[in-house]
């Protein structure tokens, strides 16, 4: 790793003087550096506080902050390296070094950013998170989550694990039930967010013996976690009222996330074939177009866009990979509300107290104040 | 149970004269036997060789029957009990006995007739038919299958298993994929299905151990079993043009199920939001409800209505709880479809001879010709 650190005392670290820093890897992403620039500097125009730290090839990057007027406002760090969505998590762990991603995740373990944002390949930037910012105490496996349109007055809910790790034990789903909680309130500012565990049924004895073992560790930390505990809830509740924080292992969660987005597609494909089948039904959509495209943008993955990497040291939003610049600010301006709310010590101060209480202590609302 | 078999002699058994009987539970159903009747009406209009046997109450089924003109098509096996959506399976399977349901299945069973159909508790109609009907020789773990709407040209995938057992170690998702093929060659038409296991990413490295299991495994298999295994897919391949058989497990199927049922209820509530927003917007869904209507019955769940049993001595047809006459009718229809085809002794065949002759078998090209 190369970092010309140019111009590096210019970005504050967090409570330095009240400017957020956000990390951001500007290689990696399908659509090249221009796009997470470009989205950069919608994010930048929103929250004119805002300041950035950019990894990446400096003979490319400079020219583009130039040309947005945006060099006052970032810093570069040098890395030639690029991970693909090829690389193997395992091989990127050894050789990323030199990488932009590498390097992204490093500002943040070395405080000179509060989040990192990346758009490359999920399970390389896990790894590297991983080795770099290390677990929280408390945290067994970390996890990713991700917002799902739903009928809930915010038009969110959070859903847990989103595919950082195929498994999860009883113990993981609890602890995912209290990120996830954690990050309801920071991220949608919900003060007792409703929990829900994935399964195939709502009835107690449905589903698997973890599935079971979590369900009796949920009600009984509800009351110190802060989380209302709705029990089971199954796949059509997801874009329901009736759940805020939807915990599964990331398995099931990635299968889950990656069908609704499917569905989605499908739906909104057989729509538009639909309403260019016929010169009335041309005319109709025209007619039609301005709820019609309030109702895409309600349910435009761009806006959700940015799993959050919980249960590390440090925070890392993952962008989609083939976000455009709307995905790419949105993803920023998660990190950026994430980091204004001091998320990160707010959910290690969570997960360690209800490690330290355990999971019924009564000294849980004394710990409600302090926590969030 | 206290069958008053009425001109029972009246319905053939099939082969029996050619006419195909198909058992249908009048019972359990969320609206009740009317709507049941009114789906056997539309699929006896449409199907004039089909006959069928009722059970139920015979003084609630014999009055609908008549005002439906349908007395002579249909035979009643009258069964006081029904067993409702809150009935545990295990009581169901203690004390089922003078239900509906049971008596439906029993119809299969005792060879009056090809298929059953029934709208009632899933998990107590499994474990009726797994009772009574048994799994097939080389069937460790019986598998329900559901269309699911795709890109492909018959407008539809087959999926399995979708929820008839959490659990399925590598050699029951070969079995699915067997048992698939033969339902997409049945049901579909297809000759040589496209098989894709269900996995969080397509590389061969991912997932759990047993889907890399399964994975070598019907790649050994897919010459003798006569599909193509197109290796591992992904929750937004569901929908795709690339597979026609998804094998997973009960506890991701029925997940991935719900969710996809769950999104598409979230899309179209929003649509119809949005085409009534407004005078104008209301005159444009006018202009285009033509195609708009056509696309709706693409997707229309109902038409895709029936999960089947699949690995057991016969066939069960699990309809919709809620399914309207449209819904039962469609059932019904998929029913008279697999009893025609002959389905539930192809499919003994394909297992039996992938269990005799090993996956790998070099006489399965031999076979080929017998099984289907």
């Amino acid at each position: 790793m190369s970092n010309i650190e140019q111009g590096h005392d210019v970005a504050k670290a967090p409570g330095d003087s009240g400017a957020i820093v956000i990390s951001i890897d500007a290689m990696g992403g399908d659509r090249g550096p221009e796009a997470i620039v470009d989205g950069l500097a919608l994010a930048a125009k929103e929250s004119p506080s805002l300041r950035f730290i950019l990894h990446g090839p400096e003979g490319i990057l400079a020219p583009l902050l130039a040309a947005r007027g945006l060099t006052e406002r970032c810093d570069i760090h040098h890395a030639e390296g690029v991970v693909t969505m090829h690389d193997k998590p395992s091989a990127v762990m050894r050789n990323g070094k030199g990488t932009s991603m590498w390097s992204a995740i490093e500002s943040v373990r070395a405080k000179e950013a509060e989040v990192a944002v990346s758009c490359g390949n999920t399970g390389a930037l896990m790894a590297v998170s991983m080795i770099r910012l290390r677990k929280l105490p408390g945290v067994n496996r970390p996890a990713i989550a991700s917002f799902w349109p739903s009928r809930n007055p915010t038009g969110w809910n959070v859903m847990l694990d989103m595919g950082a790790d195929v498994k999860a034990e009883a113990a993981d789903l609890l602890t995912y039930g209290l990120m996830g909680t954690s990050y309801a309130r920071n991220a949608l500012g919900l003060t007792r967010p409703r929990v829900g565990l994935l399964n195939v049924g709502t009835e107690e004895h449905k589903g698997h013996a973890e599935l079971k073992a979590a369900y009796d560790m949920m009600t009984k930390a509800q009351d110190a976690g802060q989380f209302e505990f709705i029990g089971f809830v199954e796949g059509n509740d997801l874009p329901s009222n009736r759940v805020d924080v939807i915990v599964t292992d990331g398995f099931t969660g990635n299968i889950a996330l990656k069908t609704g987005e499917g569905t989605a597609k499908l739906v909104s494909e057989l729509l538009r074939e639909a309403l260019t089948a016929s010169p009335l039904a041309k005319l109709g959509a025209l007619l039609a177009m301005g709820p019609l495209k309030r109702m895409k943008a309600r349910v435009d993955p761009r806006r959700a866009n940015g799993g959050v990497f919980l249960g590390l040291n440090g925070t890392v939003v993952k962008s989609h990979g083939s976000a455009d610049a709307t995905g790419v600010a949105a993803a920023i301006e998660l990190a950026a509300r994430l980091a204004r709310s001091g998320f990160s010590a707010k959910l290690a101060a969570r997960v360690a107290s209800a490690s330290v209480s355990g999971q019924d202590a009564p000294q849980g609302e004394e710990t409600s104040e302090k926590v969030s």
